[in-house]
């Protein structure tokens, strides 16, 4: 095999500066998912197709990655079963008999079939995140691979809006820990229906909610003719144009909406005006350092949210939005468990790097992983360093010997190459007068340590 | 859907008792490798199948999960091309055509392909460890898995025996960590090749090494007479006969061997008696915790290691080996890079988590996260206390609040399943008097904070 090994299209491999980049996210992620009292679960990275298939829609069925049955997949499929008029194979016909299984499409329905599946054994309300990769057939591009990480943190068996709050205030934390400052968006699906209710065209709930996104760029009259054009009455663009030109503080926002949703007798949109009240006054007494404010337009994931909806963007760098959730009232209900509110959110841990990085927000020191190298200065100065070097190790220190007593010259290049900031040389003084010598790299000083005084040695490399 | 959904056969949910376990095991397995200088990298789930066919025998060739094509990936392939005489479709025809990927069988191959993909970017000797899910279509069976996670630690480019002994440290120093007593066993497969050689029988190492590891349970005699109805000649039986009777210390033991290999002028023999006794020399000098021992049955993998051979099994618990490996002469060569030489151990988490649990050795507490549970006493109280949790989560402390104000019996009892050791039962008058109330539920000492010193009150949560 001549040719250079690769790997799939839309795969990435991560070298360790990458992997402790990631890691750095990870762990800032995790960390604040902990305080909150939710715990880490993990489910297989392959799940059965009957899982899977007709939760994401006719498009991501077709996303699905599907692996072919082991053993002999093929065996006791008749050729003339699955084959089309034109002796081609019917490929719908032949999949279904040689897959069963398909690849994690997201978090999201692994979750509702492992809430299913586990319900005897959870206490509900069950806060559980989890970590892990997605594969997606979508075809490649910049910033999209078939391969990435989701993280999700998600709340079900409550419809209480404490966990609105606390999935806010975890954005809030993480992002604040992670120094990206960031808007948080915030709707509500029940405001959304209300409104095309109240209208009388109760499923135009999408043009209504593109129309008020399309507020600020084309004004009030261009949008009111789109949504003549896409089939609302005059009257029912009439009693939508106190919602489209909505200004304001939250409160006088509110204030606009309850009083429409309270003339026109709407229960839904008086729901959904509530929930946004409540929630918005639960983030005051609780404060928060992000910027948060309620935005209409916001849609996200319309046919499965219920409530709540979620959306975080930078600030400071042009990207999409970086995390996204909302409340959704039966999640569990596709595999037979009804009436299990939940609400969650998603962190996207490929452009939470992209920000990082294009912000140069990285903290320094991220992709470094040894503290000292010990140059080999042959096998007696080996042997006289081999219990030092332990008992480094031993107060977590990364120390490295270099394998072998090369010229110092190549020792040194590895410790530049790898970016390690202390060197220590030990020759036959050192190791007749019982003591070690170390460099620091960056700044030349350098410092004399009695062998046995490993304390002192730990805390000059730091 | 009425049916209770499943996952497919052979792979694991992860609850957060067991993932609070497992990572335990990682993070002490993570943070042994980086205090020895090993950098973390991931590949992808999916590789080429090119770059996995035939590196795992034909019976590895087998138990690879293929993924299917996107898109169509029957779309022109034409029936009759690839059907039997029986009218059935010939599987390893049509599989050749409507799969390209396949799934991560092992680390140690992903590695290999990452190394001479990337080998401009790397600065050698590289030091990488590794741990990700791999999948096998094994026959499931109890403890063995077709998704799994592997520990791998290697370093390449190097044929310093400082690595060997390295790994035996890093060994030493996991299993210490987590309480497991081991015995290392470590050979060599020069001595092997040798032994094999001075026979006059090179293709025998195989029966060679069974015949010595069947010493103890059958005696010389029966092991003698294996060897003959094996196809050896009682000349060559006579020649193994010290070997198969070695006895003593080890230094004894390479003495006996050093004479054999010398007097049949065998210098592969001899370069493994000479790498056995440096690096065990090496290993006194460092100094290691476990019991160590050479054993020349030890034979894993035999097709693949060209120089020390390790195995670990835990002490106090009947299980097979929990950790393993050896160094590879020519791993890279396969995808077209010879002469990088590399050493390397895999740790079996599932097996390590098995010990554990058997021993009952996992710390207490491992599988428990929220600390300290506020009651929730009505929304007054609430925005009393919020921001004394948000407070205490800044402390890195894991704090609940209740999410309804339920009778407080209930709320009781949610702390108890989770086994959240602190509750906080704040109302009117804790608010009155700005104070919160803590109460340890296992010693039931009940402590009153004012409600700034949230110092004091971490102190008391732990």
């Amino acid at each position: 095999m001549a040719q250079k090994p690769s790997i799939p299209k839309g795969t990435r491999d991560f070298g360790q500066e990458e992997m402790a980049a990631r890691n750095y996210i990870f762990d800032t992620v995790r960390s604040v998912f902990k305080v909150f009292g939710y715990s880490q679960i993990e489910t297989p990275a392959m799940e059965n197709l009957s899982t899977l298939l007709g939760k994401y829609g006719d498009e991501g069925d077709k996303l699905l990655f599907r692996i072919l049955n082991s053993g002999d997949a093929f065996a006791g499929v008749d050729a003339g079963a699955v084959q089309a008029p034109d002796g081609s194979l019917d490929g719908r016909a032949i999949t279904a008999r040689v897959c069963e299984k398909g690849l994690r499409y997201d978090l999201t329905v692994p979750f509702a079939r492992y809430v299913v599946q586990h319900q005897n054994d959870i206490s509900f309300p069950f806060k559980r995140f989890q970590i892990q990769p997605v594969w997606r057939a979508d075809r490649p591009q910049k910033g999209r691979y078939r391969e990435f990480y989701q993280c999700d943190v998600d709340v079900v068996g409550s419809d209480s809006l404490l966990y609105e709050l606390e999935l806010l205030q975890m954005v809030d934390m993480v992002f604040s820990s992670l120094g990206i400052g960031v808007l948080i968006k915030v709707n509500n699906r029940k405001v959304l229906t209300g409104l095309a209710e109240i209208c009388g065209f109760p499923d135009k709930v999408v043009d209504i909610t593109v129309a008020i996104d399309k507020m600020e760029k084309i004004g009030l009259a261009k949008v009111e003719e789109e949504l003549l054009e896409r089939g609302l009455s005059a009257e029912a663009v009439g009693l939508l144009e106190p919602v489209l030109t909505l200004e304001g503080t939250t409160g006088e926002k509110i204030s606009v909406m309850r009083k429409l949703f309270s003339d026109k007798d709407s229960a839904t949109g008086l729901k959904g005006v509530e929930e946004l009240e409540v929630l918005f006054s639960l983030v005051e007494s609780a404060g928060i350092a992000s910027r948060i404010e309620m935005d209409l337009s916001l849609a996200r994931g319309l046919n499965y949210y219920t409530g709540a909806i979620f959306e975080v963007k930078a600030l400071d760098f042009p990207i999409g939005s970086i995390c996204g959730g909302g409340r959704y009232d039966n999640l569990t209900g596709i595999f037979g468990l009804p009436g299990v509110s939940g609400v969650g959110i998603s962190f996207g841990a490929d452009r939470i790097y992209d920000v990082l990085k294009g912000l140069d927000r990285f903290p320094s020191g991220t992709g470094v992983s040894t503290r000292l190298l010990f140059a080999n200065m042959g096998d007696a100065e080996l042997r006289y360093i081999l219990p030092v070097v332990k008992a480094l190790r031993g107060r977590g220190i990364s120390v490295e010997i270099y394998p072998e007593a090369a010229k110092l010259r190549k020792q040194f290049e590895y410790a530049q190459k790898k970016d390690i900031p202390f060197l220590s040389i030990c020759g036959a003084d050192e190791a007749a007068s019982s003591s070690v010598n170390i460099k620091d790299l960056a700044s030349g000083e350098q410092r004399r340590f009695p062998s046995e005084d490993v304390d002192a040695m730990a805390g000059f490399i730091g």
